[in-house]
């Protein structure tokens, strides 16, 4: 077995994140489903773009922002994600690698443009999110490179990626090279929706590929299609390797064969804007899972990251998470 | 003398603003003149880009910030200012549009993209702006429709609109269709050095076309190049109807002709980022000129905006500004 170089490969979709404020109101005018991820089409994403406030753009993407959460914690990460060259995929390329991440997937230099995703939040810190796929699409297995997959510890993977259609193809790519190269695989459900839209892929993955699954109480219950929380947690023990549940402000639990940790959240002053919240989870926990540490305390790195994200508006954190989780440890 | 339809029409550079935290450290090794604009060229845009910070990008340009503040304060406003049809573009030509101001200057379809401003925010609020104009310097005098400025009680005009070549030609053409409609013109001086590269043409137009100017004590000093304030303000009394300046945490002074008005600054609490104070200061000035109200509640106002403006990072309101107002009356 080769040195690793990263502690985590992410793939996923790349995107640049518009940010806006909006009333509950006009999320009913518009039919949109609160606290949602929902594929748009460019024209809808156009007469949506038009009706929103005046925003603030930032580079997203669910995969991406774990990784670059990850490096701020002190982690190697690097991704795999699909831009065009036009404006939002420079900003793009420059916020992950200013982050510190590894990004050298080739931008598409024809066809649509870079993915945006239109997130709305409501007073009660909840985003909901419009997303155009954009020059996602393009990603295909020739931008999976398993040399890179085989020197990362994990591969990690956003259930997202199984929306735009050739993204299977690198994702199966991408999970396979990382098995043989001893290497494990990590996958976020994403989005209950998203678990609707791809479940029976989601089942087959976990039970053949995954070894570290991300889900929260929704997406998990959405997997099994159980009504209550228990009943998903004992169809998910012995699946996969460990399984990190995160239940909003009542923390998470991991599973791991007859193992299970029940882990506070932890505190936060005033919660501003939730972006972000299981993507910070997931680069804390693997932050800790790469790095030795027992599985509570990576449910507790999780939190921390979590908490950071947070308390700002935005998906990626804004104070160095390696000083927010020295000040708390 | 026809019915006005706009409070102000501001006249600007349109520019997209980069955001990143900086380390004073960082400002020296890369030689930028703390707290100043400099203009800068594609090339050096992107080598400086490459070294800064993960950012966030929001709407900016002096005027622009001016205007959407007016809007915010419940004033109507309206702006001209050359964008490109990229991405860019299309976020400044939204988030103007979403703040309720009209903005219908013809985007650029060729040449150079839509100006971005690199605004590096050191930990005492300070920002250093490196500019790359772009498309700005497309702006013309076909771009300023006379019926616009006539419908304006104030035609507002920045300072830095003298960097590109042909807005000089659009400025005057502006000026003077203001008077020619019996309005009034108003300018900010923008910056010192910004003064330093135009000084003789801007002591003709104070003389010549300006009624109300906006200044701060560096930009009224280096105007007149007098190493004290109080000679400065013995200079431009007379030269035009209204003279604010502003003078930091210590207010501004209001001259008009015999009237002298000291004013002292809103108390705020944490001051995180003086991008577009000034631009803010001048929006509540005007708002109040326009809709009646005496130089010195003119000048409360204007620290008002300007005190939300520098609480928060970004040049643009946050909360709306007739909240914010209504809450200090």
């Amino acid at each position: 077995m080769t040195e690793t170089r990263f502690d985590v490969v992410g793939i996923g979709n790349a995107i640049v994140d518009v940010l806006a404020h909006a009333e509950e109101e006009f999320l009913v005018q518009n039919g949109l489903n609160k606290g949602t991820m929902t594929l748009i089409d460019p024209e809808t994403a156009d007469g949506l773009y038009k009706k929103m406030a005046a925003g603030v753009e930032c580079s997203g993407g669910s995969a991406a922002n774990t990784i670059a959460a990850l490096a701020s914690l002190g982690g190697q990460g690097a991704f795999i994600g699909k831009v065009k060259n036009d404006d939002l995929g420079e900003i793009f390329g420059h916020d992950i690698r200013a982050a510190g991440v590894a990004f050298d997937t080739p931008m598409a230099t024809e066809g649509v443009g870079t993915a945006r995703c239109l997130i709305f939040v409501t007073s009660d810190a909840q985003r909901t999110m419009q997303t155009y796929l954009g020059a996602c699409v393009d990603l295909g297995p020739n931008d999976v490179d398993p040399e890179l997959i085989a020197s990362a510890k994990v591969t990690y993977l956003e259930g997202y990626l199984w929306d735009p259609a050739q993204a299977k193809q690198a994702f199966i790519k991408a999970a396979d090279a990382a098995h043989n190269a001893d290497r494990e695989v990590s996958l976020s459900l994403s989005d209950p929706f998203c678990v609707d839209r791809h479940r029976d892929s989601f089942v087959d993955l976990v039970n053949d590929h995954v070894d570290i699954l991300f889900a929260n109480e929704e997406e998990i219950k959405a997997l099994y299609q159980v009504d209550n929380f228990d009943d998903a947690l004992q169809k998910v023990r012995g699946h996969c390797k460990v399984a990190a549940l995160t239940r909003g402000e009542k923390g998470s639990i991991i599973i791991s064969g007859d193992e299970v940790h029940i882990v506070d959240a932890e505190e936060v002053s005033r919660v501003v804007d939730t972006t972000g919240a299981g993507d910070a989870y997931a680069a804390g926990f693997l932050f800790g899972y790469t790095n030795g540490k027992g599985l509570a305390e990576c449910a507790r790195l999780g939190g921390i990251a979590s908490g950071e994200v947070i308390s700002h508006y935005g998906a990626r954190p804004e104070t160095p998470l390696d000083q927010v989780v020295k000040n708390r440890f």
